[in-house]
């Protein structure tokens, strides 16, 4: 790629951050004090950079103690770069690069999916005519040289935060993005709907969808591909390989190597010649007969497949034609490639197969990254959404903890873990009990009933995604897991809401699709102690499924001791603080924030009893009645939407008469809309689920309204 | 082939229907009525039928008048085919079809699923050893000669009757059974689990798993294949293939052609030395290095692919072992193929492709049968599961004339569909307008975001799914619809209980898991002329998603008009009946057997008000406050789960303090657990849902327990 910061002596990683204040800082891996610039022009290889520089039009311009991404600075939408040289876009992936890399180590997030996707994306925009052509992506890491290029630059620094742009694509945040995506493998389907809407309405606009290495796991890809094949309307997959996954077993071999001929023979299949050729034998064949046809589409096949990797065919018995591999950096190859996609009429869908490196262009920042991160306690998976803190211990290393613990006395335990990324911690249990984790990535469904068949097989599975995938996997869970009345322990990870992934992940439904099956058991745990009794729990439970969901972030804790927990007596929750006016009945998470409302409303003079659920189903009927006898208000918490705890309180108490007169019941669940990215604070309180919300609530209902609020003042 | 009914006289089909009296009935089609057994004996090639029971060891006990099915009569579980022979093993399979196609007639049930795996299903029991082996299924259609073959013969008159065998696969019927099916494409998923669970306990048994070419849509196969590849367990994976959508557009022309090659070729790749060479050859190219080794795993590949039929190699990729295609029809070739499957260690997981003919020895059954359905006014699908009585026109009918009424004034409405097998009254819609109708068959995940893009595009798509199969895309409904308030109009049809289909695929969770998205218009027809202003409705919403929830069966009215429906003013419910002791408010098809209850009521002086809600979301809030101020009981009646209708309303009149002191609400609901397969109306009793048991429910609310009881009896 020969851009300036590959062209550092060995060692140092040259970084140029653009600061939008046009100021300019210099950083290197190995010196992280700033460098003054001149030691870089000294450098031999410097002068290439500044050659390439020299050719651009508005050279003048160009002061390195000024600007340091003098092509970016003009492309303020897709527009402007179609006038631009395949040397200057080679330069314009550069300096975004470096943008991203920028952003990267100031927001301390990972981009190294939107940094291996930088040329693909230059070349996109540069083929395709957005946004009336669609181009639609389904990993949000994907694509933030897309948001850079698409007039969202400067909004960059916002990312993920309150008001500010979110991580993933979305309708409402630009005409660029003509589908949102945040759960992977919806774009191929979405992009076909467009695509048959094009063609139905006569139009004649290009649909683009990328997906990714990750998504090549997931079963809705199959099923979009497939019927793709079968609609045949005009439509351009990319598949964006970074090799980690399209072939499991092939991972632990090397990478599949780009080399000449791969990208001669690209050029080759994409060319119209070699399209028109393949047409006409098409038409010839289907006159001799299927037969024929068959074998002449056998040997085209072959003459591809032989010289192809692993898994061309699979794409085009699917019914997609297959072009590739291109090498995902080099720019002039993509857009040859993909201006050939983009000229042929009536072609059907192609799958584009480009491999990109992840860490493209940015080892070093990588591992300074991720020696940061380290050191901050942060995870290493690029969608970890939010800091607690230095060295905080989440509720996933609590569980992970737990689970090993069990794990070692009962060696049926096994675990399956499902979703778009693996949460760092349980690497632990994956180490230490390497035959007993499977990882099957974007492949809920699966997970689920694998583990029913594990369960059937006489193992203990405990089967952990999180909540919003776990809405991927609904119908097994009711189907495979539940109607068949098998043991399998669910973890809902991620449940409620999520920080900065905002309201694509937020796991706001899972009490309410799980607690309305017949044979589940359904729990959450209060603190870190309540879940190493509920791992106890689930791994006691031998005849029927069970699931608890914990939240993201840390514990209520620090300092807890490990030790094995106990499991809990089934439908039995507990109180932790009596009282006699008003009753605070939590449910997971919640709980603590019931215990800050009780602190706030005693110094108010206000005796509050707070109580911890533990089980949504079957729920602790005793000590329900017992709350509902002794207090005039019964209010319930929750970190879920309606139809959740609050409702299966609500359906016994009114059938047991307890709503018929003594008694006021609230409840305190979820709003009713989707809550936007924000800081786990920002979001607790848009929801109204802070101690100082649920203390205002009491006051309110108790005629303290004054009171109320100067709470929330 | 050769059997007894395949050598009558051209145009005579001759079955021997096996009574459970052991008296014998002889049907021809051509000829329905009974013929005289001696004109059968009387027919030259009669002879070599005989000859062949001949050879059997009891033939003293066979009489014609006695004894038509003798070599099934001594098969009470699969241990007793072991010492049959190969030309026995025929028979048996002739004999098995003749049983089945007199079950068939006699309960007016397709079975032509399970006609076309009688050869497989003998081959499979003769070579593995259930239950130790693991046998399972992913469409229950296909299990009947399964389940006469494993102890269950003389039950099958009760099949899908209450108390009587499933429909599908159950743990609980039969040890024979490993896993339970309904909603298929689980098989390879649960299979596996076992696969892996055998391998950790240091078992070795064999798990095989039998999909069809409907699952093949679904995309948890392909998630499930692609881990079986990886994990690398023993697994035999057997796909029945009849041939109509492992390639959606091969349909077109004709079936793949078996033929002796085929045939051949099946035995090649399947015995130890073709196998053993492969095994050494891959050995070898591993050293040799990757490059090699791919290029090996090509050329071998190519060898296979050649020949085979488009689809092989998608398999291979997947990471399965190809062999096939086998006859499906012809015992020898599938035994041979699967004792050497069998008998191979260490394979990882192999697929079979067996080729089966769904109208195999029975096209004349099954023309007289769709004759008789026709004048039924059955449904021609096989899993149609209970009849109405004749000529009645159901829901479905009234949804696809509003669509069609709709679809007319309107260019841009189109309709996708997706669930195991489509509705028969949906092709009424697919002929008129074929280029806006799309089925995708198991693909429930693809085609809600396929119809979100369709949304994208412009369209105004409807997407028609039963509510057990949404289950399937609830991620999608969530992420891809609901979050990006994309208006797509869902139709969730089969809601409710379903009658013989049992739990399988009773649609009792939908109202929960919809009505809880903050974007989402849920609302549910009280009956055929709400369902076409609720179409018209959903028609007219374009700028958020909406889905409305109907029954399985007949309408309220037989002989309404069909005019299009008007709009209906979002969130307002309607009174039916005023009164004012007790209001019933009931949603969807629900609103009807209030009604009862308010007869039935009114008769004991009660005067009760009947409320039709309409919506669940949002709520009528004027109409609930009226019921609620001028009432001092409130009955929700629903066929759903608790957490939906009844909930919802619960946290409104909660909220607005209703429930604070003067009102008495309670909430009918489906019980919490699942209702198995037996009548409609068997199982709205089962579920106390009828109007007596909501008017029974009312007499002991308001103390009049006796009277209760009496209404009971």
């Amino acid at each position: 790629m020969g851009t300036a910061p590959t062209q550092c002596p060995p060692g140092i990683s040259a970084n140029l951050h653009a600061k939008f204040d046009n100021r300019i800082e210099f950083s290197c891996s190995n010196f992280p004090s700033t460098l003054n610039i001149s030691k870089l022009n000294c450098h031999p290889n410097s002068k290439g950079l500044v050659n390439r520089i020299c050719s651009l039009p508005d050279i003048d311009d160009l002061f390195w103690e000024k600007v340091p991404t003098p092509i970016l600075d003009v492309v303020e939408n897709p527009m402007h770069l179609k006038n631009l040289t395949i040397k200057e876009l080679k330069l314009l992936a550069d300096e975004i690069r470096s943008e991203l890399s920028s952003i990267m180590s100031r927001t301390q997030r990972s981009f190294k999916a939107s940094l291996a996707a930088v040329e693909l994306t230059v070349a996109l925009h540069y083929v395709f005519h957005a946004p009336v052509d669609k181009i639609l992506w389904d990993a949000g890491e994907q694509t933030y040289a897309h948001k850079i290029l698409t007039g969202r630059r400067f909004l960059m620094p916002t990312l993920r935060q309150k008001n500010g742009l979110s991580g993933f694509t979305s309708q409402t945040e630009s005409e660029y993005d003509p589908f949102g995506a945040g759960h992977g493998c919806n774009s191929i389907s979405a992009g076909l709907g467009m695509a048959v809407a094009r063609d139905i309405k006569g139009k004649r606009e290009c649909v683009v969808t990328v997906i990714s290495n990750g998504t090549t796991m997931a079963g809705q890809v199959y099923e979009a591909m497939s019927n793709a094949g079968y609609l045949d309307s005009n439509l351009v997959v990319i598949l964006n390989d970074s090799c980690h996954s399209l072939h499991p077993k092939i991972e632990e071999g090397p990478k599949t190597s780009i080399n000449a001929l791969s990208s001669t023979l690209s050029r080759l299949q994409s060319s119209k010649s070699f399209r028109k050729f393949r047409e006409a034998a098409k038409v010839v064949t289907k006159r001799i007969g299927r037969g024929m046809h068959e074998l002449a589409a056998k040997v085209d096949e072959y003459a591809r497949g032989m010289m192809g990797p692993l898994g061309s065919t699979l794409f085009e018995e699917l019914g997609l034609y297959y072009i590739g591999p291109v090498d995902g950096h080099n720019i002039e190859d993509l857009i040859c490639v993909l201006q050939e996609v983009a000229s042929l009429d009536s072609m059907g869908p192609v799958l584009v197969h480009v491999i990109t490196e992840e860490n493209q262009g940015s080892e070093h920042d990588q591992k300074r990254e991720t020696e940061e991160k380290q050191q901050e306690g942060l995870s290493l998976n690029g969608t970890r959404s939010f800091s607690y803190g230095e060295h905080c211990r989440t509720y996933s290393d609590c569980l992970v903890e737990a689970l090993v613990l069990e794990a070692e006395k009962d060696k049926d335990i096994v675990v399956v873990h499902a979703g778009m990324e693996m949460d760092s911690s349980l690497q632990l249990f994956q180490e230490r009990f390497s035959d007993r984790f499977f990882d099957v990535g974007m492949a809920e469904q699966h997970a689920v009933t694998f583990s029913a068949g594990l369960s059937c097989g006489g193992l203990k599975p405990f089967c952990i995604i999180p909540s919003t995938f776990l809405q991927r996997a609904y119908d097994q869970v009711v189907h495979d897991v539940d109607r068949q009345r098998i043991p399998v322990r669910f973890v809902i990870t991620s449940a409620g809401l999520v920080g900065s992934d905002g309201a694509l992940q937020c796991g706001a439904f899972d009490i309410t699709f799980m607690s309305c099956l017949p044979n589940m058991i359904v729990m959450a745990p209060s603190d870190e102690d309540e879940l190493m009794h509920m791992v106890a729990t689930a791994a006691q439970i031998d005849d029927q499924p069970v699931c608890f969901r914990y939240p993201r972030g840390a514990l209520v804790r620090t300092d807890y001791p490990i030790c094995s927990g106990t499991a809990l007596e089934i439908g039995k929750g507990k109180v932790l603080v009596e009282g006699k006016d008003v009753a605070l009945l939590g449910y997971g998470a919640m709980v603590q924030n019931c215990l800050k409302a009780q602190t706030l409303l005693s110094k108010l003079g206000i005796d509050v009893t707070v109580a911890d659920a533990r089980f949504c189903k079957p729920l602790d009927i005793k000590l329900l009645r017992q709350l509902c006898n002794s207090h005039a208000i019964l209010i319930t918490v929750e970190e879920g939407s309606v139809g959740g705890f609050g409702s299966h309180v609500a359906q016994f108490i009114a059938l047991d008469g307890q709503l018929d007169g003594r008694l006021k019941w609230r409840p305190i669940v979820l709003p009713d809309n989707y809550i936007e990215h924000a800081s786990p604070k920002e979001q607790l309180a848009l929801a109204g689920l802070t101690g100082h919300h649920i203390a205002a609530a009491t006051l309110s209902l108790l005629g303290r309204t004054r009171e109320a609020l100067l709470l929330m003042c």
